[in-house]
């Protein structure tokens, strides 16, 4: 079963959090002053009105028209009963799932590579710079940017560019041009923070390009709330008053925050981060101020750090690999209003076979990680007896990510 | 801007096109006697629940209400307006068409597999044989037989086994076991033809198996109705009377029919088939008795036809390189109801990648014949400055055919 929303009905603000955090959020530092970053240390990078949505106070933000244009060709998405799920759980709960496969770049991204592409089209920028890992976000960018006209330049992380050759001809398909990162180290395989920071040293070096980053920051998370604004008006019209808990993957926090965020308000709802065992940003490291990237050219961010030289293990989910956390998740972990688990892969890839073979659609490997969490949780409810009604973020399908299926049903994936 | 029916406006009853075809249609022949096949003939392979719907005359054919719940995992689908291709082109024609790719299986092949594997399960059938090509079909048993607890043999052209690991992954992950055709000679690179020789040969050896094919059959263009109905409706929603043209790409001619069928009585819209001129049934075939398998195993079907030894050219839209057509189709054109047209694939690439940078998602090859011939009708409505109303299939995203477009836009393409 399934609710989907008219055209009309998307969200025409964002829904800001910051005023609703249980702490006051600490800003980003400049790397040399150790000072609040302002305005003019961000021109170089970001168009005025991503900088402005990025320091924002205000509780609601404006969707503009061109955005909400964009996103209408295929937002509202879909809010899915998992029945059969259930079913094959034998369990009480009732699991719902908001699909944001059903973008063209099949995960939650385009919420905001498109606004990011709009606003710097608006300010006269003809370049767009970026990072990608397991591709996601790389694919995003390349079609927002094939929409608003833009040059994009996606810097890869190598060990992708080298194993998933199909995220690569995506992006061109766009007509974005995809390069191996580090740029300057043919024999070295890469990682997101080495990718930000040839992404970040171009756009900086060029009067025409900006660079875009899709998760961490304030306005990424603040774009993504569509996803939870939509959710709880399609709970609504599946007759549930609330959802008991929402539970998400988390990577850099976007996906996760675009889901949960508009549920911070309602005390009574339990709010549950998923990350890898292997890379354990939010349950195994510690809040401080890191660098967002590794060659320490970003501001200094107030987040849950493993630390900005953490080279995580090559696991599949290449969206989770990433050593910090969005300051607002980080916030809201610290704070205890927002729990974190995490889980081994092999325990990971069992759960979206699970979904895959009662739900039908294949979830990217991140988005296996909140579903093993929500098997968890509705196997706990049939043992406790309890109804519970659990909403989770599906951000991706598995569409371009068979390889890592293909390592889990032949034996040979890394368990951990 | 798209439309979208909620779940309940999912059409209740299949349409049957025959009692309204323009001349009867003649009857499958068996290949021995030449007489018209019976119902004992085909029960080694098929369920009576399908036989039946294969020579029914019912001018509607009701789904069975496990068959709607199973649809209504993704359907109603959306009709989107392109109004970006629209703007791109410069014409007056309002181009419309139906996402057949939201599918879990990525395709509209669901459309049939899913009541084919309903009928099977109701009368006891445990296993499932069938033959892919380019994989769409597989998937979408494999999916099937997922969902109905029913075990699924996929024969893949050798070909595109090698080629094209990640459709195989897919398969396996829904649960199917595929193997590489001809089973028997593994030098050989296979073909349709020779892989529906090897899944019915399979089935009719075992009492716990029956034989699935995704095309051409009666039965299996009534089930993909679903997607004119719904077109019809959703038309009407957006304020169109009725579109001028319905466009579909045709290889054994399920996704053409699905869409098309539901407009034949409605004289006044003229109906066109897309097919590849490397793979011309329509267009170059001459209309006789012929085999639908390579080995001569199946019965005589009344079609255009290469026939059955012609091996199309490695193209890359699998899904269209077979040497017949549908018994619906045939007759439709061969009436002159629908007419054909044929395009070679450079000009289908060129297409496809116009279409994907500005309405976002990437066509499967096989859809993208029909974006090209959408493209040259609304550039003639341009030149003629009419407005047009055209509505086409848009049935199944390219996402796991990116090696087509690597070849494409790296200019290793065959252009034919």
């Amino acid at each position: 079963m399934r609710w989907i929303l008219p055209s009309e009905r998307l969200p025409e603000a964002w829904f800001n959090v910051v005023p609703e955090l249980p702490a006051p959020l600490d800003p980003p530092l400049h790397p040399g002053t150790r000072q609040p970053v302002g305005p003019d240390d961000l021109t170089p990078l970001f168009p005025m009105a991503l900088i402005g949505q990025e320091v924002s106070s205000d509780p609601w933000i404006d969707v503009p028209g061109e955005v909400l244009d964009v996103l209408r060709m295929w937002r509202p998405t879909p809010l899915v009963r998992a029945r059969r799920l259930e079913e094959a759980l034998g369990t009480p709960a009732r699991i719902y799932y908001k699909d944001e496969s059903v973008s063209p770049a099949g995960s939650h991204k385009p919420n905001t590579a498109v606004p990011q592409a709009f606003y710097n089209k608006q300010e006269g920028v003809a370049r767009l710079t970026t990072e990608t890992g397991a591709g996601q976000w790389g694919s995003a960018l390349a079609f927002a940017c094939a929409l608003f006209d833009l040059d994009c330049k996606v810097y890869m992380v190598r060990a992708s560019y080298e194993q998933k050759p199909y995220r690569r001809v995506m992006m061109e398909t766009w007509g974005a041009t995809v390069e191996a990162s580090p740029v300057d180290e043919p024999d070295h395989p890469g990682s997101l923070g080495t990718a930000i920071s040839d992404a970040v040293r171009d756009a900086a070096g060029r009067a025409d390009s900006h660079y875009s980053l899709g998760s961490v920051l304030n306005h990424v998370l603040l774009h993504q709330t569509v996803i939870g604004l939509e959710a709880k008006e399609q709970l609504a019209l599946a007759g549930e008053e609330r959802p008991d808990i929402v539970i998400g993957c988390c990577g850099g926090g976007s996906n996760l925050g675009g889901l949960a965020l508009p549920f911070v308000p309602d005390r009574d709802v339990d709010l549950l981060a998923v990350e890898p065992s292997s890379c354990p940003t939010l349950t195994a490291g510690t809040f401080d101020y890191d660098f967002g990237d590794t060659a320490g050219t970003t501001p200094l961010l107030p987040m849950y750090t493993l630390g900005r030289d953490f080279i995580p293990p090559p696991i599949h989910a290449g969206g989770l690999r990433y050593h910090g956390d969005a300051p607002i998740i980080s916030n809201l972990v610290k704070s205890g209003r927002m729990r974190a688990t995490a889980y081994p892969q092999g325990k990971v890839f069992e759960a979206a076979v699970q979904f895959a073979r009662t739900q039908g659609t294949i979830p990217a490997p991140e988005t296996g990680h909140a579903v093993r969490a929500v098997i968890d949780e509705a196997l706990r409810a049939k043992e406790e007896g309890r109804e519970r009604v659990i909403l989770f973020g599906f951000s991706g399908h598995g569409l371009l990510d068979l390889q890592a299926y293909d390592d889990f049903l032949g034996g040979r994936l890394d368990q951990g």
